[in-house]
């Protein structure tokens, strides 16, 4: 019963080990979730609730694989950047991306209950994944700025979407009257139409989150020389800045710093 | 704010489709499950809610997915045949890879209060995985028969581990004493030291796990005319079958037909 | 001066292992090979000599690379068919691809003023190359098959093409007299018009190239006690056979015997 | 006769587009050019007339291939540097692999007599070639940085070998006397017993060859008006310089600049 006369299958697997100095980006994705968010009534165009839960298990993520140096989500997507130094799983690819897809269910199934105490999970939640890699930090950042141009123009759609189907119009009705629009016409639908004033709407459902670890400095009760004691600690923060322009990058010069 | 500038960095996302005409097998295992059994008390050397749990997640998987033709679990691994002709998801490699161990670890989570209904799941499960592809069949079998030795032989060895253990030996102990041993060594010490015949045991020990989808046929109530009206209908199996002889695919010839 | 500090650029090496139990098809194609023809007075629409010298170069490459099992030549192109479990360079696709590529360049350029002695080459032979792999022995077969119909079809409607030319209309003109015409209505054309017999036009023209090993039994001089001694030797053929019909290769099992 | 029923091959065609923002190394190797060399009687343990011959053919490989924007050769190995924004090909990897190392070959074989008047080729010369992607204009520094000194350490050992082996001792006890030496020991080994000062062999022995375009400014006749006309005029440059220190990058800012 020895095994050996089968093992020739192992050959069969293939290296997939991602080149080196390349940041790894991880975008995890809910898998029809549109149909997920009709079944557990999300409020739309935003279900806080459900914004919260994802943001809470990307902190988790960003907590367990010590190699991921930002996450941005919005809506039902999440992206992790893994630094390109990253040496986890010896960067093959299948280990990195199966584990972040599955360590990031789990803790949406786990955490449901947390966000929404009085709805039960109907379905099962599923995510799928890609990795995507980037040669330089430069393009991590055009693609994080794409991601939340996107935000920025789905989330201006949708709240108007839903404003004009919740005073009455179909659904159809709705996408006929946004067909053609630009962003300033969005603006002052909102405006004129319902009295929103999209500037004012919370930067969670414009932006999107952040999540990034960093570094405090605490001050600690005196030494018995009467000295403060300082002491560093690494903490995970949750935010929903513009990263597009450069001011948040100038402030965190360490998340993508280069190698 | 429109997104054209950045729509670039989608450039870098590679083509991950797989050849044509070749079986795709998604290997699904427990992410460090020597922790997580410990952590939850399995019984040792096996855990039967524990195998139930995984059994239940995988017939989940086959009735989920159309194109898994086969299933085959042991210990925290489970492997999931793709049918060679799949076009599910466009053959690309991380839509299959992410959405099979999402989906899995959903439902894991999920189901563990139905199998473990006294234990709160204290850590995180996760599970990583791979994909491996096998151009013929008979190689599909020989991959399937590799695992199923590999199962064999582990649940020998761990069973004589664990019964000296549980004697009053140290784990270390137990070590020694089965260093060198063969499978008769092993089976003699079963049945000499502890009385238990080998063959005996559970066949979902022995032989790990099958899940496949079979067609039967009902025989449902007389038509108006009195004759009686069957209908095909298609169930999923689980059985714990020998699969490394050739009776059972002999059974089955469809499951691994090639096209 | 150690060479260490710089050693790292070699981890941006990627592993590029063909899958085991894959036919390896390395096709070869004249780059900008209408240019060429043009520019060295090739006949058309076939030139004997081109046609010659390929297959030349073809023959050096099956007796130079001892995997390859069968080559099939039209016009510019020639596919070489590598055996399912060769291990040659390990199966790295670089090495199969460049060594197969530079190997039939160097041919062609050498062996140029053998089939072309009063013509100097005037410009730099180049060809372009990529790997296919199948795996299975009756997809080879249907690529060839593929290959030798685009042979049928291009002959034809060359065939025309340049005899209409002949006769003295343009390159445009000839166009447009066959757009649209079946194969039948090409060969009535041919008939018809030029007095040619389809069918009766050199089988390299219709059908193009195989070059394969096979292995003849020769009876050498009677040994002493005046029995004949025989000896297997294997050589290199060219031949035009039709290879998508049964025939040849029920005649030839061993070229793509699977293993 | 329609192809139609066989085109379905085409599908196995995989998808080989290199990641953009890469530098895309080709590196050509002569394929058993050990042999090679001494069929061909080459001087040792340079020969002047193999290396012109080389650079020769990757001048003709810089004039030829437009996004080549560096090579560096040193022995029977070159490496060409496509510009990381290369579209050539659509940035497919087999498209530039097979015919880089095609049209080099093809040279070889052409200028061959150029180089060899009074020698005739007695094998068929074949290089292998491999492609390397490196993400930063950086490590494409320390790539060449890693050939120079390998070029310095090779040729310091092969310059006492030969000498040694001239001089009338065994291959082997050439190999025996240069066990274990530093570079220190065959600078002086040279000097004390043959007289050869290393420092004021030819560079091209000592820093290998690098081929490069640049603009030069060219001063024409004067015009009508009797002012000077001054013109641009890009030229392919072959040197011998140390590409390891800043000092060469510095004057030639253009070569890798990043995009």
């Amino acid at each position: 019963m020895a095994n050996s006369k089968y093992e020739y299958v192992k050959k069969f697997e293939m290296d997939d080990k991602l080149p080196a100095c390349n940041w790894i980006i991880v975008r995890i994705d809910g898998h029809k979730f549109h149909q997920f968010s009709d079944d557990h009534d999300f409020d739309k165009p935003n279900d806080e609730n459900a914004l919260n839960l994802m943001n809470s298990c990307a902190v988790s993520m960003v907590e367990h694989f010590p190699d991921i140096v930002f996450a941005y989500g919005v809506s039902d997507e999440y992206s992790f950047i893994w630094k390109e130094t990253s040496q986890l799983y010896d960067r093959r690819a299948s280990k990195i991306l199966s584990l972040s897809v599955s360590y990031f269910t789990s803790l949406y199934v786990i955490k449901w209950k947390d966000f929404f105490p009085h709805k039960g999970l109907k379905e099962t939640p599923c995510f799928d994944g890609r990795i995507v890699l980037y040669p330089r930090a430069k393009i991590v950042r055009d693609y994080l700025s794409w991601r939340q141009v996107d935000c920025h123009i789905n989330n201006q759609y949708n709240t108007c979407f839903w404003m004009l189907v919740k005073s009455g119009k179909t659904k159809k009705e709705a996408q006929e009257r946004l067909k053609g629009t630009l962003a300033k016409d969005k603006n002052e639908l909102l405006f004129q139409q319902f009295g929103i004033n999209y500037d004012k709407l919370p930067d969670i459902f414009k932006k999107g989150s952040c999540v990034y670890k960093d570094t405090v400095e605490e001050t600690l009760k005196p030494d018995n020389g009467g000295n403060p004691v300082k002491r560093q600690r690494q903490r995970v923060t949750v935010g929903h800045f513009n990263i597009i322009d450069d001011r948040f990058w100038d402030e965190q010069p360490n998340i993508l710093r280069e190698n």
